[in-house]
């Protein structure tokens, strides 16, 4: 125990961050609060805590108030935080004490001829802060905020920062998707060699999805970026995946839209998923963006970039129109057993212009709900099916119900995500002419957000 | 090309089954059609495609009437099938006829004092018939029809089949659980050593699911067993899985409701998953079905059982009560942005009694319905939140949004998932006395639909 080596605390943290509040012993309670006031630590301090026949060195972080008030948790030097029950502790003493790093007042300039990269913000936790008096997280901090953490961005880019809607993700509307497109259309005018727009991750792959359809054919690379800790919390994913975004906005040789996120837990390798086949699959993993029923298009590292598709399309120069439409009359329903006649005729009745259906396995839902399903596309509306599975391709012709619905008049979706479906029909429904090019735009194949069969058809 | 071997078509399919008409071309069209009937071909024959300087052998198979009219299709010896191209095709050759299998027309009887297992049918693919007509699979097979296609059963274990209820699985209702679920007991009184399920693998984690909480403490094993492909076509995964669960419900030393699936592609292995974290997460693949947030609870092939869980419950004679009742007022929806609070309001008004939300990330919904939800709950409604990530738990403390919605009376459901929690929900719904058991109930861990937290809440 004699020995401990002095760590600064200040290097388990990107420069410049706030890591928190070292004036108290927030979020504790209770019997954790006792030993840590007995032994004078306060958070941010670096300790050594004793158990029997151990010990664990770590930085302590606040808690959440509504955590139990029986646990003190430490940032080990691997990133990870960890509980260490108070009845299991003997003894605890500071190492060192707490740094108390601030924000910078302004952000560095960048070097004359540096490429523009535009960094559009929208919210979420990549733009946001933790009130730590509640454990809370508050949307905050602005897209220069962000380059101002992040100063090594001014020796790579000349950032261009600029806020184009601040919600939560989930309170993200077609109207706002309409706005980030048309913003991103913008940028690529004033000759932007890259656009990042930072956006939280809850509903990412239906954002990213939007800007897929809405920016067909965009010359450049367009990376929706986002993190699952926010930018001002010590273990944040948001600095990889921003510094990553803004190194292949200047570098890669590709055009499109993209997702840019944590590959794996290590905080050192991002992957880049096509924006129309990515979801996010984890409630608080940092590579809880998966590709699905693909390989992600590449991945990132400070090492450089590693392409897995080698049909990307090029950066060009071309003529470019975006069309930033959006038609909020699309609904999303998931399927489920006994799902009554009454709940889908509320539905279809609330003013509905389409519907993306999930069925279960093949592209199914149940026998009782067809003749409402078929009412409603005789009316006009257009029905469109994906299937819950998540994985695998929705095939109709199998089963009575499925042939039944496409008698219906329901448009299956090969392996199309039913969360990419629902962006596409928002995006369908703005920008066809008529119900004829509704279906044929809705089973065409215009972002990627398809995969071509392995097999043709294989029977059995 | 010469010399090759003449195999035996008949060694391809599992004994006893037909696999398919040979009397004609089933499905096939236009150029591929010519191209068979020129060689004299009939669907079963073995034959050789000669391409450019390769070749393949296989066994002709049938097509759905809707697939294309360019390729033909062999399955291989690996039991794979492959579409060729007849484009591609510079000569064809038949190396084996086909044979003319038939079913037995009775079941074999088993040898006395052999184990009872009970195998109740509940309709789905692995009760169903392909008519190759139309590609299309009918359920047809009896639970009887099961068994007189694996005479092996007949050696392990005295086999009592019974129809229970015979309906694609996207037709079952809580009605129909209700029915299984008492059959189930009925079997358990009787002295069966285990029961087996076989049901259609649409919304079999909804049905596993579902019995785990009516069969709480059920002293016998389980198994809800069913195939992605039907048992008279020679791909089926319907015959291991069945003398698997038959051969678990003899010899295992477990009980509770656990799935039985293929655990990969291979046709050896299947995995045993827990009732309550189970999920069909591919539309077709053998080994579709996956544990979520935990390893399956064993493995099982030919070769003998791998326990990976060290915790099952033992078999017991205890005194077992099934509590077979559901109520189907309950609905589960996935959230999706810019979800209309006329939507939401038009769900909540069609005679619900309680609402699974699928939200996004930690669980979260749109601010503006939130009014809507409180409104339901205030008014003796019930709330839970999932995650519709799949993977990770829902922690409603962390935003804005969520501490909305715990105000308004959500209830969050850990890392259960959403399927399993309707099912809960329809289970609970019917069995709680008064609203606040139905909460004490949906947060509760009845039959292991929760999984631990790993860590006693780190807070960065």
């Amino acid at each position: 125990m004699n020995g401990a080596p002095r760590l600064d605390a200040k290097a388990l943290f990107p420069r410049g961050v706030t890591a928190f509040s070292v004036d108290d012993l927030t979020g504790y309670r209770g019997p954790a609060l006792k030993v840590l006031e007995g032994a004078g630590i306060k958070i941010g301090d670096f300790i050594e805590l004793q158990l029997s026949g151990d010990s664990v060195k770590g930085t302590l972080v606040p808690r959440y108030q509504n955590n139990d008030d029986r646990h003190i948790v430490v940032k080990l030097k691997s990133g990870y935080n960890v509980g260490i029950g108070v009845a299991r502790v003997s003894g605890i003493r500071r190492l060192a004490e707490g740094e108390r790093p601030s924000f910078t007042s302004s952000p560095p300039k960048a070097e004359d001829g540096l490429p523009l990269v535009s960094i559009l913000g929208t919210g979420g936790t990549i733009a946001s802060r933790v009130d730590y008096r509640t454990g809370a997280v508050h949307a905050a901090i602005s897209a220069e905020d962000l380059y101002s953490l992040m100063p090594e961005l001014s020796d790579i880019a000349n950032i261009s920062p600029e806020i184009v809607v601040s919600v939560y993700s989930e309170n993200l509307e077609p109207e706002h998707w309409e706005k980030i497109a048309a913003k991103v259309s913008e940028c690529v005018a004033r000759g932007a060699r890259g656009v990042i727009v930072t956006t939280g991750t809850d509903v990412m792959g239906y954002t990213s999805a939007a800007l897929s359809f809405a920016l067909q054919k965009v010359p450049v690379p367009v990376f929706v970026v986002g993190s699952q800790r926010s930018s001002d919390r010590p273990s944040s994913d948001a600095y990889l995946n921003l510094i990553g975004a803004v190194s292949m906005a200047v570098s890669a040789e590709f055009s499109g839209v993209y997702v840019v996120m944590h590959a794996d837990t290590s905080d050192e390798r991002l992957a880049v998923h096509r924006g129309t086949r990515v979801r996010k699959n984890h409630t608080s993993a940092r590579d809880a963006f998966r590709s699905v029923g693909l390989e992600p298009v590449a991945y990132w590292s400070r090492g450089g970039l590693d392409l897995v598709s080698p049909s990307l399309p090029k950066r060009g120069s071309g003529p470019f129109t975006a069309r930033p439409r959006f038609d909020a009359g699309a609904a999303l329903l998931k399927f489920y057993p006994s799902m009554q006649t009454a709940y889908v005729r509320s539905i279809l009745d609330s003013g509905l212009k389409g519907l993306v259906i999930e069925g279960t396995g093949l592209g199914h839902i149940n026998g009782k709900n067809v003749a409402a399903i078929k009412g409603f596309i005789d009316a006009g509306g257009l029905v469109c099916m994906t299937s819950q599975c998540i994985w695998g391709r929705v095939d109709m012709n199998v089963y009575d119900t499925g042939r039944d619905l496409l008698e219906a008049g329901v448009v299956p979706l090969e392996d199309m995500l039913g969360e990419t479906a629902l962006s596409k029909m928002m995006w369908v429904l703005a920008n066809a002419a008529s119900s004829g090019e509704r279906r044929a735009m809705m089973t065409s194949d215009l972002a990627g957000e398809t995969t071509e069969r392995t097999l043709p058809g294989g029977s059995a």
